[in-house]
Order: C-alpha cells, then sequence, then structure tokens
C-alpha cells in the first residue's frame, strides 16, 4: 500500500531561517471606492496586520469580484483551494491524522491479537513516543493501512468523530480541532462571501477530514479532496448494502497529485490556492498557469513562541513536515507568489487566545 | 486499459418487452396544504402526466424537505443523483460519446499514419457502419483510448465542445445535447429548488460530461462523477503547468462503482437517485440502504413510436445498452422502487416537440 499521508516521505531539507515578506501587486492605483471596500475587507480579516499578504488577497478579491473589472471571474468559476496540514491548522509535531491512527492501534491489536508482538504495532504499544518518532516511512503505511481500511465507512465516521471528541494536542491541551488558524477562517469567510467555493486540497486523507471539515471550516465533505482509498461495496444480513474502506490508494494527493486530485474533484482549475510547502508547489504552478488574475499563497511559519518556526536551524524535531525549502522560496520571490508571515501578518493564531 | 465505458461490456440479456407501473407510497394522508403543494408541483413537472411516478416524486420532496416533516433532510444533507446515458438523454442507437470517439478517429490516424491499416481504426476509417456494429470490446477499448487520451485537459474540452456543436443524432437530425428528456430536467429544477443538490452519476467518462453538463443540465463541472481516468502533470516550454489525460483508469463509474464513485466524490448518500439500467442497481441499492425517506427510480424506455422500446424484443439492433433485466425489475417491484414509464408518465420526451 501506497501512503495516505505521502508527505511523511519528504526528504530532509535544510529549511531557511528567516525569509522576509515579498511585497504583491504593488503600484496598484487605488480609487476612493476601493479604498473603502479595502476597509471594509479589514474588517472581514480583523486577525490580520496591514502589509502586502493582506493587501494581496483584498486585490485579488476586488480585481475578480467587481463588476466592470477586466479580470471579473464568473461566479461559477470562483475556485479556492486550501491545504490543510500547516495551512488551516497545526501540523507539528505530527500531523492530526496520524495521531488518531496511532490511538486506534489498540483497538486494532484486539480484534486481531496476533499483531501484539508484531513491530511497529509492539512499539505503539509501549507508548514508547521516542521510539516512534523513529518509525520508518514503512512503518507509518502499516499502520495507516491497518487502522484506516477494513472498516464501513460509517464505522470509520463514527471512529473519527468519537476520537475528536476526546484527543488533545500535547502543547496546547486542546482538542485538534480548535488548533485552525483564525486569519485562515478569516480568509475562507471572506471568499466565500464574495461567491468562491471554498475547497481543501490536502494529501491527508479524504474520508478523515471529510468527519469534520463543515463543522470547522465551513467547507462541507464534498468540497474535500484528500487522498483516496478505494471502497468495496457489500450487503449485510439483511441486504441492505454498504461500503467497506479497501487498502487501496486511488490517488496520492500530494505534489502532482494536488492538481491530477482537484482535476478529477472539481474540473476546473482554481483563481486562488494557498498552501506552506512543497506537495503544495504544484497546485500553486497550475493555478498560476491559469490566464487573469490568479492568487498564490504560501504560508511561512515563522513564530516559534507562538506556534512553530519550521526546520532543523529551529530546533524541532520532525524536518520531514511541511517542507519549505530554499528552492521554494526562491520561486515564490521569482514569481512574485504572495508569502504569508504567521509572525508579521497574523494578529493572532487561534481563536481561544 | 480497461472500459471507459464499462456498461458496453454488459452481457446481452432478454429485457422485458412491457412493465406496468409500479405504485408507491399508496395511502399516504393527505391534507389541503399538501394538495396545494402539489398542485404547485404540477406545475413545475409540467411535462408529467398525473400518475404514481410524478406521485413519488412530489411525495419525496414534501416529506424532505417540509418543516416539520417526521422525515425531514436538512438542506446540506440533500443529495440527488443521476444517471446519464437513458436516463437524462438518449443513449440509443449508441452512447454519444462513443459516437465523438469514432468520429475522431481520423484525426488520430492523421497524427500516427501507422493505425490507418491497423483493426479496428481501418473499419472506423472505412465508414462501414455495419461492421462497426460488431465491434467487440476489445476494439472499442482500443479506440477509447487512443480518442480519449495523451491530450491535455484544456485541449480535449475544446475537442469536445466543438464536436457538439456539429454531430447530429441519426434520427432526429440534432445535436446530441438536443436530446434531452424535459420531464427529467423539470425534476432536475425542481429538486434544486427544494435545496437538492443535484448529480450526475454515469458510467461514461466523467471529463466528457463535464464539458456541456452546465449548459445542458444545470449541472456544473463539480457535479458531475464519472469513470475517472488518471492526468499527468507536465510543463511546456514556457514553464506554464498543464495536465495531460492518460490511458489509466481510476474509477469505473458503473454498477458497484457508482456507489464507489459517489462516496469519493461526494462522500454523503443520496436521498434521491434516478437511473434505467443494471448498471445503476447498485446507486439505487445503497441509496435504498440510508435511514429516512429515500426516492430510488428506474427509468423504462417503453415508447418505440417517441423514443425507443428497449431489447431484442422490441426490434432493436443493440441490446448491450441500457439492459433493463426482468431480474431488476423484480427488484423494483419487490422494494417498492418507482418505475416511470416514458410512455405513460410523459406528456412530451423533448423540448422540441
Amino acid at each position: 500500500m501506497k501512503p495516505i499521508i505521502p508527505s511523511l516521505g519528504i526528504n530532509r531539507r535544510t529549511l531557511l531561517s528567516a525569509l522576509a515578506v515579498l511585497p504583491t501587486l504593488s503600484g496598484t492605483v487605488r480609487t476612493a471606492a476601493a479604498q473603502a471596500q479595502t476597509a471594509a475587507s479589514g474588517h472581514a480579516l480583523a486577525s490580520w496586520n496591514d502589509g502586502p499578504a493582506k493587501q494581496a488577497i483584498i486585490d485579488f478579491v476586488r480585481a475578480t469580484t467587481e463588476q466592470g473589472s477586466p479580470k471579473f471571474v464568473a461566479p461559477e468559476e470562483r475556485i479556492a483551494t486550501f491545504d490543510q496540514d500547516g495551512t488551516l491548522w497545526v501540523e507539528h509535531p505530527m500531523y492530526s491524522q496520524v495521531m488518531y491512527c496511532l490511538d486506534r492501534v489498540p483497538a486494532v491489536v484486539a480484534k486481531k491479537p496476533a499483531l501484539k508482538n508484531v513491530e511497529p504495532f509492539k512499539t505503539v504499544l509501549s507508548g514508547n513516543r521516542e521510539a516512534m518518532a523513529k518509525f520508518t516511512m514503512k512503518d507509518l503505511e502499516m499502520i495507516l493501512a491497518a487502522t484506516l481500511t477494513g472498516m464501513s465507512v460509517d464505522g470509520f465516521n463514527a471512529e473519527v468523530k468519537k476520537w475528536l471528541e476526546t484527543a488533545k494536542d500535547p502543547r496546547w491541551k486542546r482538542p485538534y480541532t480548535e488548533l485552525v488558524y483564525q486569519p485562515m477562517l478569516e480568509v475562507l469567510r471572506y471568499l466565500r462571501d464574495d461567491g468562491y467555493k471554498t475547497y481543501i486540497v490536502t494529501g491527508g486523507g479524504q474520508d478523515f477530514v471529510r468527519v469534520y471539515s463543515e463543522r470547522v471550516y465551513g467547507i462541507p465533505p464534498e468540497q474535500v479532496v484528500g487522498s483516496m482509498g478505494g471502497t468495496k461495496l457489500g450487503y449485510d444480513k439483511d441486504g441492505k448494502a454498504f461500503l467497506t474502506k479497501e487498502p487501496k490508494l486511488l490517488l496520492n494527493d500530494d505534489h502532482a497529485g494536488k492538481p491530477e486530485g482537484i482535476h478529477m474533484m472539481i474540473g476546473r482549475r482554481p483563481y486562488a490556492a494557498f498552501g506552506n510547502s512543497v506537495g503544495d508547489q504544484q497546485m500553486l504552478e497550475w493555478t498560476a498557469a491559469g490566464a487573469g488574475a490568479r492568487l498564490k499563497v504560501l504560508l511561512l511559519h515563522d513564530d516559534a513562541a507562538r506556534e512553530y518556526a519550521y526546520g532543523p536551524a529551529q530546533g524541532l524535531p520532525n524536518s520531514k513536515i511541511g517542507t519549505f525549502t530554499p528552492a521554494l522560496y526562491e520561486e515564490a520571490k521569482t514569481k512574485s507568489w504572495t508569502v504569508i508571515s504567521m509572525k508579521m501578518d497574523w494578529k493572532r493564531i487561534f481563536a481561544f487566545e
């Protein structure tokens, strides 16, 4: 089985320790009406500091939604796509979905006791987090396959829902679903208010994210694009049809898989795309290749105090997550993509602050 | 390559020559208010004769959308799925998409002249429709693979659009997109007016149907679920990203593939599902297995004069299309599914009549 969370497979790379915020859309002639609209937008983006990132988002919305604008986009074409892990919510020290899988291991072993003495399950049962941090890709794939498949889709939804109600992030001691970025929730709402259809496009499991996407982000399940596993139709003793999750990967929704997943699930090219790592690079490139105004945004985790600053230079143990490489930064600079500095651009990170 | 249009692979079966219309939802106590609403609904379903099929649709909508109804369905859960070929538009004597593929052969051969003397391309170029009618599944797969893949998704969209503007159905001498069933367009609109999100769920190619779904059915591309091929990301000489259609089938959206495709693309179980053949059977069964009111509808082609009456008994040459078997009819009867008789239930078939 291929990885459900493929971005775990990214090679270690040195991360840039500090990035300047990129200026975008400079030199735009502003009218009084536009300035008034910007003020209103500023209210919608209340957790944002004024600066080039906020301005780029506002300018994009104005350019694509104002009647008469040369870059006006028809309402049905307004598609905006968002990576999830590290773009909409916290991804350190480990993706929440992986935490779910680790927590599910005891229940899986209870059903298949033979796994008790088999690695990597044995290590998970020992509770030794240090040993778990050394898991190879193959170890994680075995855990994902065992914990994400073999049950009905309804059963899986119920399990994830239950887990989300009790599981807590180790640093903030809060449910994972509270660790969403308030400024990004504001961007989602701001875009929707202007007729954009917002989608999550994640390397994580599509079925996992769909369980909470509507409640947490206001994004319905049908607007979640993720790594997709196959299902198999069966019938229960009363002849009722049900679907079982199979250990078969249909689409690895990361890197080049993101444009592919977007084409498959949406069939339109986005006008705006938000990400934070090399796994989102191709989604932004494919967005950029469309005609008219296209917003390409990368979120830089440079705030060790309020959240995290990524990479070995900042002393984080897991450098395989959310890789924002120097090459990606160069590309963003060359192509005038927008880079959000969490430290500079965000007044606050979480709603509970 | 597996078939893009898998229902072509169905074995020949004797079709039932005549089916009675099934009574459904009998014995419902009707209030005056409900009767008034039914009158309004009757206006929305202007091309329908009064009868159990029309009534079943109206009763379902009332039960699931009226505040206070014990079977009320929250707006975001209102999903209705429709097979396309034979359910929304004419599928005889051959699926339009196959006609497209046959028409595309000369252009493909012009680019690859070696194919000129290779079967089945040689026969297609000869224009001998009788010989083409004898194509095996393997022949058709070769034609589909050669004509539906290897080009960019934008190029494919442009080609299909161009073809639809000029190609004509041999019987009505009209564009295929005019051969949609007016009564079904009314059902689509009626459901949408009551908050239902309407989806096409077709065994045909997802990318093909998306080209015209919005214009013809009012269904946007992101609400088309079909057989899905893979794509591959590439970059042109200017470094611009594009997607190329690959001869790789990700999902065969027919039979058990329909519930699987619905789960993958929508992530919710439909409350209403419409089909016309054994390829839709599992979609209806999976819809039926959900709690609350669920509408399961099969369209019976029993009108040789105004459209077609299917199967060898009616003398149609191609019995591989739209197979409504005796077993499926038995299942519909046993489970009280709704069967639409084209002859009895529809005042008119097409908008141009």
